[in-house]
């Protein structure tokens, strides 16, 4: 592709914001269709109208339009979480934080089949672990800073490793694993792990 | 090998029941080495003493080796936790389960270099997933029969769900998770895993 060619459509013009918001707009269609759907470069193409030679200008790869999408799903959760938690920073409201934050997190449609296709999709590239680890370290600084608001008189190691604790429950067990623990009971988990977090932060403020 | 040494070595004599446990005696010294260690039929030979050629007898693989060990340390915890269910079958008991269980398991010497590096081992064979899969369905209808007799009303669906959940924590938390979570600090681990039990058992039983 000769050079000009590319200048013309860089993103810094209107139409090319245009296409590029055309191209990820595809992309979220074709990781909404089905949980097992594999995303490519070409049903992007498909679904966005956009010609594939023109994705490789915004896009060198499929990795980075999967990148692009992963890291505005997580900013948007992580909005989301500061949002929720200033909101329950004493230690009375703290134990309301966790259904407060589903309620949100519900309202954005997060656990929706794209947020499923995109995690699957994301958790075959490798090259996307580093945006999960950014997205682990921001949470448990999140966790610590709002304990700590909330009165906890823990030590700072101990807090990360609740943190951590809390973390990983969530993870493995919350919401967004409705799809892959299809044999369970999702609503008793979701439960279970409401009493889990509630009991070990009735624990670190006490 | 000729089928008359076969039948002259068989286990149903006492010689062959002394090379048998002195092979797995010696499998077990070279799992309790160092947690990294890998197991060969060359290693147990070494360990134990006993001819490769005589440990083929007994044992046509490392994977055999492996599940008699294994099946040895499962039944055991399922006796543990059997042993312990009786003494703490009434619902104001049930919270004290956990610890007279850990209890237990210490005394057995659990989640020592050799439990360790008998799931390690474990792990990178497939044929042994048969096994685990045994011990996770004893623990769960456990779990059950455990909440029930201790007065839960919820649906046995419901309780699987709630044994899952439980079982599930206590495989990534709890201590055997001490040498892999090296990093974070395994005594507040343990700690956090309690309040989640006891938390979740006060909720299925309230």
């Amino acid at each position: 592709m000769p050079k000009s060619a590319k200048l013309r459509r860089s993103p810094q013009q209107d139409r090319g914001i245009e296409s590029r918001d055309k191209i990820l707009a595809g992309a979220k269609k074709v990781l909404s269709q089905e949980v097992t759907v594999k995303l490519s470069m070409r049903k992007i193409s498909r679904a966005s109208g956009v010609g594939l030679s023109t994705i490789y200008d915004y896009f060198p790869s499929k990795s980075s339009v999967l990148h692009t999408l992963l890291e505005e799903r997580l900013k948007l959760k992580l909005q989301i979480f500061d949002r929720t938690i200033e909101e329950s920073s004493s230690k009375e409201k703290l134990s309301e934080f966790i259904d407060h934050y589903l309620e949100r997190m519900r309202e954005e449609d997060f656990w929706s089949v794209y947020d499923m296709g995109l995690e699957q999709a994301a958790q075959n590239d490798n090259g996307l672990q580093a945006l999960m680890d950014w997205y682990e370290a921001e949470t448990i600084d999140r966790y610590v800073r709002a304990l700590r608001l909330a009165g906890s008189t823990w030590p700072e190691a101990e807090l990360r490793t609740v943190a951590l604790y809390l973390l990983s429950v969530w993870a493995k067990f919350g919401p967004d694993r409705m799809g892959v623990n299809a044999d369970s009971n999702p609503k008793l988990m979701e439960k279970l792990v409401r009493v889990t977090f509630s009991a070990v932060l009735k624990e670190v403020l006490s």
